[in-house]
């Protein structure tokens, strides 16, 4: 596959996806303060990032509310509060899990809401319950995007249905999402090939979400970026699921659009995102997730080992292993 | 140029260089007690590690034997007090600095020494320098390496001169080495390319010394491991000058050779690694190496802005380019 753009050039259809209180929120059960979130949305604004994704519009009926706070939910109202009238260029997003969310009931037309882009997070085996999602959210006028989580798990013939089945749908842009943080560059170079494939046939567009569990989110974020994926997740100091995202703040030190700028973002880490680990908030690169990324495993006992403060990294991986053999 | 190897397979031309006493002696003054020395022996052992890196050999009449641990020096009988006459596959290397160091003096022949590899550190303009070491570490019996450092800041033809010269010595190994973090993937197999060249042209082997300023130490290594470098120095933890190095337990988890062991490196961690940072021995990414590193500058403002406890990262991002520019 040929390569697209040059080091010291930019191609304009590059979107950066800010993800940090989405994908932050899973770390601290979505408890921002307005005001953090207030200055997240002005940091991207100044930052010139593309899209900003609020939470997850999970169903009501399903979480205790007490438990988490508004944005595992994203109500338009609470958006608006934040953002306005948003008369700018940075579009708003949220997340839709599939079974998690009461979408016909939550989601209203584009005209009425806040919201830009619809973004459906599913396992392989739920594609049509995805589809469903983004057929109802792009009839309603939003831009809407599938996620295919813990392709790491996937067959090859099984994801290459999947992307046909996709193709064929009406959504915009198809996510590679590397759940596990267990893809070297080679692999996903290889998985982007398939994905841009498919994009190249249906016209859509393809996007990238990595963890950062084998130090390799950035990495595999530019090198699938600079074979012709656009869209791009970041969050700010990767924070994120265990080990975290592509930090933004490497992203836009290698994207050479003028348009971006990293200053805002190293003044948010400063005042904000400081703050946030000063009260106890954990994620980021650490043994742990290197081994469940090196053994292609969910994060979540990594997440528990750390959050046990537990430093016995040589029998933690040998539970793992054993968990996974024979 | 073709990829050489498989992910499933292995080349048994690798070698990985730990060099966590030599590099992260940087950080520390080489003030290590000879018990984490002696158990870092240990671990590469168990580890199946091909080299051990020492520490330098630097001139004791340039520098104060006060302020810096042996390892600065590397005497032979300070190594035979770790190693005994170490009988074992583990090969044991130090490192001269091109001007620092008194080779004549300094260097036993090899059959009554138990250093086994000398790598020579030059900058591009002092490779004669570096040969005349080579090729009198060479005659004692030692293999030997040239390590360019700085490469990023050289231009094209002037490297293709070094090479050329490098080529025609009797060195055994050419490293690339990514003195500020600042090469992205696709730039480092760009010069790997070049390095291969002259390799086959001379028989040589291309080693890679990465550090993680940008988080691609371990990318950038196993990206050019791919094309056929083989020399693999990484540290365990990273630890090493500023964001330090490609970290051995990710390293580690990628090669497939059944020689190597992850879990006495996590041991190793568990137990040495996390009672020096208790101690206050910082290294590691964090922002101000990122910012060094994306503006391909030494290290050492970063360094010393985290030595002064400084989060101002906007203000630091300004003075470092302001420094370079106009």
């Amino acid at each position: 596959m040929k390569k697209k753009g040059e080091l010291v050039s930019f191609r304009p259809d590059i979107k950066v996806v800010d993800c940090t209180i989405r994908d932050g929120g899973l770390v601290n059960s979505f408890m921002f303060t307005d005001d953090f979130v207030r200055e997240l949305y002005r940091t991207n604004l100044r930052a010139g990032i593309d899209y900003m994704e609020f939470g997850y519009k999970a169903d009501r009926d399903m979480f205790d509310k007490s438990e988490f706070g508004k944005w595992k939910f994203c109500d338009d109202q609470d958006i608006l509060d934040i953002v306005g009238d948003n008369d700018t260029g940075l579009k708003l997003s949220v997340m839709a899990d599939v079974g998690r969310t009461n979408f016909k009931r939550d989601f209203a037309e584009k005209a009425n809401s806040p919201i830009d882009l619809v973004r459906v997070a599913s396992y392989i085996h739920t594609i049509p319950s995805a589809l469903e999602i983004v057929e109802y959210c792009n009839k309603l006028g939003y831009e809407t995007t599938i996620n295919i989580m813990a392709v790491s798990k996937s067959n090859d013939s099984d994801l290459d249905d999947a992307l046909e089945l996709i193709g064929n749908s009406c959504v915009d842009t198809i996510y590679i999402v590397d759940s596990y943080g267990s893809l070297y560059p080679e692999q996903i170079r290889r998985l982007a090939s398939k994905y841009l494939e498919c994009a190249e046939k249906y016209n859509k567009k393809i996007g990238i979400h990595a963890h950062n569990n084998q130090q390799l989110a950035f990495a595999n974020t530019i090198e699938t970026l600079t074979m012709g994926v656009s869209y791009l997740d970041s969050t700010v100091s990767s924070m994120g699921r265990g080990a975290g995202n592509c930090p933004t703040e490497l992203l836009l030190g290698f994207l050479k659009n003028p348009k971006y700028h990293i200053t805002p973002i190293l003044e948010f880490i400063e005042k904000h995102i400081n703050m946030l680990r000063e009260e106890g908030v954990v994620w980021g690169y650490d043994i742990p997730y290197l081994l469940t990324g090196r053994l292609n495993q969910h994060p979540r006992d990594a997440i528990q080992f750390t959050a046990d403060k537990r430093t016995d990294y040589a029998e933690f991986y040998r539970y793992l292993y054993d968990k996974d053999s024979f």
